[in-house]
């Protein structure tokens, strides 16, 4: 018998979250029957995506999802024996009882010297989200020029390291000048601050005179609007998310982009990076080689002890941090 | 010598277009120098376009721009001789002098019993329209479920009759009960009047409640964000227009669409029919074919007299007709 520490989504957020949104309950699990493993959290992952699916994916008084690495402690089950890394969608937890058929394996090459952490960041769904947004739904090609927003993100710090990668130029916007000044320790060609300029059309023009053929979207608001105004003829928009209105009570709206896509032949489109999860065993090595070959960096913003959970996770949303935030259990 | 009678735009559209917006100028052209011709206009073409790009094409004090289809009655240009029919986009105006180059001939083999005004409607740009929308943007395949908005204008009762043809499930939406009527009588598996129900998601969902594989979006406003609701996974929208705020002084807003877009994978590309140009003298054949076929029909305003030109461009917007509407010169 295990004690397994979880945190119950106690109830739906209404703008901002709350720490008193979330509530902590212990919970007996049995040991694992024949097929079964039990795992230990190591790392949670705290992503906006938390925010955005709040009332899509689970119901008042569940678990509170989102993914996690963790380690098997007990096992019935010859796939997974003690001592492997998984990654695990199991939600906010310490312990996991599993049949095995949500778990994958972490890389089995998985260097010495690269935090296992990175599994829920660049090596994990963000780097994936940051790939496949440019190679599967942007299509960028070199000496293109990308835009992208929340450019310090986790995802969005990927973006731009592949952008360099793969040839282009790439324009980062971000929240603060040492967020800025990350961008361009990064590589990024050029980045501003867009809460401290007067323009956002501006700064754009200033970044890339010529326009944008791709916009990696991460914000919606206005920088939506003014980035539509931006693209270049025949330019492409991936539609990853839409942070700043996430905690809106007040829906916020924008112009119909209609006849700024119709003049210009834009085509946008929405994608999570779950669409392409029969690539992603192959995806992750790629991460995995850039990582290795130094053109991959990775910052993390880690918080010690499941406890913290909930104001960790509001501390992400707030954004005023560099880097993927984790909790190390 | 000719006098050639002209509209000028006097004064770009503030709202609503009015007569006064417009000015009746004549003015005298030359005999046709070597390489030119003379044409008389017989058709001029409304669209709803004329309204949308009103400040972009042309300065005020210009000839209004648009499509006629005119015919040569001097030359001194071999390959436009007297007597034949070309489509020309000079504008509100009688009488054109051309060098040949902005002239496209009718296709030779229009046959006797179908109106040479057509060139301007289901046998021209807006049946053009429709079918590149269809097939290049939204690439539809039988069995899929199409959505219309503006159902029985000049493009969207062409795209009707193009998913019917193609084994497509067609839904059209229209503003009158007339409209409706005429939509079933061109084969629209369901129709309904917007202005008559009580929610639009409801009349969609009836229509079909498993949604819609692909969206023709014509309208912007409250539709858009209706029907972007009842899309389904990896569901595409060509937007074509925006009739229902082109008049706006306030303009309309939406919410962002970005949330739906990247929960059920939707793409969105905004087109016009201009940048398939090099494939319209085939593509007009198989209009043309379908309409001996009597596969396509088509129905039109004519409005008579060059001097009522502006009264029936407004009675255009006002979209209480069926059909296209052209001014018979």
């Amino acid at each position: 018998m295990v004690k397994a520490k979880t945190w119950i989504l106690k109830k739906y957020f209404e703008g901002f979250p709350k720490e008193s949104d979330f509530e902590l309950r212990v919970v007996d699990l049995p040991e694992p029957k024949d097929g079964e493993v039990l795992v230990e959290a190591l790392y949670l992952s705290l992503d906006p995506y938390l925010r955005l699916f709040n009332r899509d994916f689970i119901k008042e008084g569940d678990v509170q999802y989102g993914g996690q690495v963790a380690k098997v402690i007990q096992s019935q089950n010859k796939a997974f024996p003690v001592g492997c890394h998984v990654f695990v969608h199991s939600g906010w937890r310490t312990h996991t009882l599993s049949d095995g058929s949500d778990l994958t394996k972490l890389p089995s090459n998985w260097p010495k010297d690269i935090p296992l952490s990175l599994a829920l960041g660049a090596i994990g769904m963000p780097g994936l989200t940051a790939l496949y947004g440019l190679e599967e739904v942007l299509q960028i090609k070199a000496g293109e020029t990308v835009l992208v927003s929340a450019a310090a993100g986790a995802v969005g710090a990927v973006v731009g390291q592949i952008c360099k990668i793969k040839g282009c130029k790439v324009v980062g916007s971000a929240g603060s000048d040492a967020k800025v000044a990350y961008l361009k320790e990064l590589g990024f060609d050029e980045a501003f601050n867009y809460k401290t300029i007067s323009s956002l059309e501006e700064a754009l023009k200033a970044a890339s005179p010529d326009g944008y053929d791709c916009y990696f979207e991460n914000v919606a608001g206005p920088f939506f609007t003014a980035a539509l105004s931006q693209m270049k003829k025949e330019g492409r928009i991936a539609v990853c998310g839409a942070i700043s209105v996430y905690n809106d009570t007040t829906p916020q709206t924008c112009p119909f982009p209609h006849k700024t896509m119709l003049v210009n032949h834009l085509k946008m489109e929405g994608f999570t990076v779950w669409k392409w999860k029969h690539k992603d065993e192959e995806s992750l090595q790629r991460l995995l080689t850039w990582m290795k070959e130094g053109k991959l960096k990775a910052k993390e913003v880690v918080t010690v002890g499941f406890e913290n959970t909930p104001a960790a996770f509001l501390r992400m949303l707030r954004g005023n941090d560099i880097g993927k935030h984790i909790v190390k259990v």
